[in-house]
């Protein structure tokens, strides 16, 4: 079994596998973060909306008042969810890409603009900056993702 | 290292990987779609959820009065949290699928049947259409996702 | 092609792959529950967002009562967006971190321990138990997949 752990550590032995590994698990862990924020905001702002989470505040109408929607705390969600929808297509799209076989200094480009694009828009949209900081940093990383796709699509496509 | 990149493009030579990477990367391109549909509604509707986006507007109140939802921009919204939903596991259980070794034409069966169940569910949910089409497409998809991972679980099976 | 075959089914020989495989599956199986479950609930609880499908409760005013936001309905829905949060960076992380020659048995153990607690976050959450369990098992999986990414990162990086 050792021959066969071989060629797993061969894939990620490969320059653009390694790359790809890098940004996927820095970008994935920077979604993550959002988790963290969230609860940040929920417990300093004390807005939650389970019931069960404000059960240390008291009981019956002291702790209601907790369950309660919060701007800061929903503007991170938005960028949590915004995250999710931008990111899925890169986990996957991208790891098609680097089985394409891109040129290295190629594949580099395209992994390290979207993940500076998506750290920009979780600045633009918790900060908040004025637009269209948010718009484009979101259009960037939308974009470099279109190209890995047509790379992939161009190099695979079996219909 | 021409070695290595060889074998990883062996893995992008294979059919049945070549089908999921086509199937998954037009997939995952219709789900980004919903982005731009979101956009598009939010602009021609005026309606917005962030304070900064509607600054050029003009300021205060005239600005503030399109802070609102619009029921075509949450349609909308649905229809893109349905897909993360439902792509997200067809992406995982996919890909797992194909390195499974399937026959080509189960595979291409399974991948064909899923990516139009979920353009059909785009459709039967923006148009709208009359119920059960959005129901039906969806639960078409949702099991052909099933048959994948019974595969997957019968062949990989390691607890 | 048979050859190329041959080689993909070593990926999925792979004990750790394999693993991978397995827990990918369920725990992704998992997640697709909460889509019965949310729909188990909108018809029992009649509380539905389309106007399509209220259609056959009647026309006019009789089914836009069912138009309505119910506490379980939101309940299971809030689980569910908690479990692609979560869920996906896990595939993710997972997938390379199974690429990068961990030890079985160290595999095995993250891969059962994320899987474990995000079981039991759901149960957590529908039940609803008491704080801090859903907290709690939302930790344990979270920390499990920081572990991994420490892995790969130590393992892969390549800036």
């Amino acid at each position: 079994r050792s021959g066969e752990m071989a060629k797993l550590t061969q894939l990620i032995d490969n320059e653009v596998f390694r790359a790809y590994a890098t940004y996927a698990t820095i970008v994935l862990l920077k979604m993550m973060l959002m988790s963290l924020i969230t609860a940040y905001f929920r417990i300093s702002r004390k807005a939650f909306v389970n019931p069960e989470d404000t059960a240390s505040f008291g009981k019956g109408e002291s702790a209601k008042k907790y369950l309660r929607t919060d701007p800061s705390v929903e503007r991170v969600r938005r960028g949590h969810l915004n995250d999710l929808e931008n990111i899925v297509p890169f986990l996957g799209i991208g790891l098609l890409y680097a089985l394409s076989g891109p040129e290295l200094s190629t594949a580099l480009l395209h992994f390290r603009i979207f993940t500076g694009a998506r750290i920009a828009h979780t600045f633009a949209y918790l900060i908040p900056l004025p637009q269209p900081a948010r718009g484009l940093s979101w259009a960037v990383a939308y974009a470099v993702t279109i190209s890995m796709a047509y790379k992939v699509l161009k190099t695979a496509l079996y219909l």
